[in-house]
């Protein structure tokens, strides 16, 4: 008789953007005359750069042809696009990272949900709260964790993101084996400066411990004080993985390319202690179950490394943080105490009521969707959160439409 | 301390691939003038079909505009896509698959290696000798397995495939939970009909197994009476799951465009007894660590299924089928025993000597590079498998030359 992994069980449906796509449609069909202003997903509304657009039709011509014609690539990714994130995203920056240690992907979603699979099953895993649920989710169903009660499931080690601590969460006290981090963070747009990262980095080589550091909005950062990359820190690359994306920082949504670094120093342990690779471990794990990016996908984004494509992707982000700036100026002229929206396209706004309450408020008055913090974790109970993409106008008709609501 | 999954370690290094590449570069350097022909890996080599060429490049430029930019679709894939598969592959055909049961990826490897995420650790797992290795790979790093010894791990059934049952394994003696069938199959490129497969179908009924049937290569099928789909078989909606990629089918493995088949009849079970649905699972699995296929490869792979785009890549595969006889007709011709070759691009020869020794007899001898059966489990040992994956011109030479190495 074939079974269930049982462990899926566990996992909470994933209600929240069912339940805001819920509310929204019986407003909508209230209000059928009432037009809807969506704040809420973070995917970008903004064409690709049109550098990435030539380059993706002049590979496709490549596929028509049968001198140039590319079957099965590596699965690593091409040399062409992994030696320009090397020298470009790192090397540049003072971060030694080499191109083959560069795993292109179709998504840092995939990855981040994927890289635990390289770890034993009784890791114990700190996750912080709120956070983007596919960390939680993926280890859910790995089976490293007990039930959900109380809003919480058992045996993960949660890291509260909350107004006291600035929405940096505290070292724990107990020791765990792995951590994720998100920084620009999703959903409360705080950075970490140098010094925070350090502190990590360090917890993690006292420990033997392994950071999982999301940087999939580290293109939203303006302040030059604060690291784009966990190995900007000394150390790091001993004990981070980092995940990156084109999705946000180029317009690769619905274009999916993404990539992961795996430095060749980071170790983990077998049960005897000796020391194992993770860069062989993930190699193999990527080269087993995966088969590379498209071909046209992984020109498209090479193109962002060229001159004009960095300006234009550039333009995109500049773009998205007018946007963060509007949204952020006018929720703290109404008084509300707001995060993020600096280096980063989302405002995590204390809404002084409850999530939900706040979020239906926002929808029947203003006729805006946003996201309700609650949906991140119990830390985001009492927060919303707005996401900067959309266009200027949407934006502004918007904050309009909220601030009379607010007001009122 | 972060410990690694140990599993990993049971793993045996790929040496199949990269133990050729290493003959194949010791050859040329000591032969720099010699021109080497390969007809081993299973890779396309003809150009992408123009109705998808036409339809990648308009597809692009939607992503270029502001009206009709796209950012994450749906990660099931888009219905426009789905919708196509359900009626033309699968409906026509008599098989009732609906459009919602189809989730688009970006690879069969991807999906017949996570699949298995669904399942107990316990599930008893059958797998073919000789086999694509990924089936037997992902199951040893989810812990299925015992160690690797004697050319086998220990935990899994074997289904041997051999001469004396025409590479058609027989239904286990033991009782199985989840079995993996791949027809045409890699590496024999022997099918099955209708009767062997409703006896694989019966099985698994009478034992509540399920069957994750790969139809990778279905495409390459010119006889009418063997079935393409496992659909086409009373009962399968209850017990297979089946994978489907456009990689052989329409030159895509370059591209990457796929598709696994989840009927809403599959149902596993919990320790307890309770029917669970695979569709609802699947869909959270996928969901979660997966973000849709890149949109203008969608639309590239929709094409496919225009009366244009049926046509050439029809084309394609009459134009690899020729290649195909060519092999298999010269082959037995020299007196070795061939099995696949007439619906499938593969042609598994017993070379009466062992498989690496014949893999460096074409080599050094007829400068062709094949694959040594051996690699694909203790059962082909003493085949290799020859693919018609290539230009006409380079078949028909290297044919003409290991006739000589042969004859002489």
């Amino acid at each position: 008789m074939i079974k269930i992994n049982e462990n899926f069980l566990k996992l909470q449906a994933s209600y929240l953007f069912s339940e805001i796509a819920g509310r929204v449609s019986a407003f909508q069909n209230a209000n059928p005359d009432k037009e809807i202003i969506k704040l809420g997903i973070g995917d970008v509304t903004r064409p690709l750069p049109d550098a990435c657009i030539r380059a993706f039709h002049s590979a496709v011509d490549e596929m028509g042809k049968d001198e140039t014609f590319r079957g099965y690539g590596p699965e690593q990714g091409y040399p062409f696009l992994r030696d320009k994130i090397a020298d470009m995203d790192f090397k540049a920056r003072g971060a030694d990272i080499s191109s083959d240690e560069i795993f292109i992907s179709d998504g840092a979603k995939c990855d981040t949900g994927n890289f635990q699979e390289l770890f034993s099953q009784d890791a114990v895993i700190a996750i912080p709260d709120p956070v983007y649920p596919v960390y939680l989710d993926t280890n859910v169903m790995a089976g490293r964790t007990g039930g959900f009660a109380g809003g919480r499931y058992s045996d993960i080690v949660y890291l509260d993101s909350t107004m006291e601590n600035n929405f940096l969460p505290d070292i724990p006290e107990q020791s765990v084996d792995l951590i994720y981090l998100c920084f620009p963070n999703n959903p409360t747009g705080v950075v970490a400066d140098a010094s925070i990262l350090k502190t990590w980095v360090d917890y993690a080589r006292d420990n033997k411990a392994l950071i999982l550091f999301d940087a999939a909005y580290e293109s939203f950062i303006s302040d030059d004080s604060i690291p784009r990359s966990i190995y900007e820190i000394d150390g790091a690359r001993e004990v981070a993985i980092e995940f990156r994306s084109f999705s946000k920082s180029a317009g690769f949504t619905g274009t999916r390319c993404a990539f992961t670094v795996v430095p060749k120093d980071c170790l983990a342990y077998d049960s005897s202690g000796n020391k194992h690779s993770l860069h062989g471990l993930w190699n193999r794990r990527h080269s087993t179950k995966f088969n590379g990016v498209s071909y046209p996908v992984q020109r498209a984004a090479e193109a962002i490394y060229s001159e004009e494509g960095r300006g234009q992707a550039n333009d995109l982000v500049t773009f998205y943080m007018n946007n963060a700036a509007v949204i952020k100026k006018e929720m703290s002229a109404l008084g509300y105490t707001c995060a993020g929206g600096d280096n980063s396209p989302y405002i995590w706004i204390w809404g002084e009521m409850g999530s939900w309450d706040f979020f239906d408020l926002l929808l029947n008055k203003a006729g805006v969707v946003c996201t309700p913090g609650a949906g991140f974790g119990s830390c985001g109970e009492g927060f919303i959160r707005i996401s900067a993409f959309n266009s200027l106008e949407n934006v502004t008709r918007a904050m309009s439409r909220i601030k009379e609501t607010l007001k009122g």
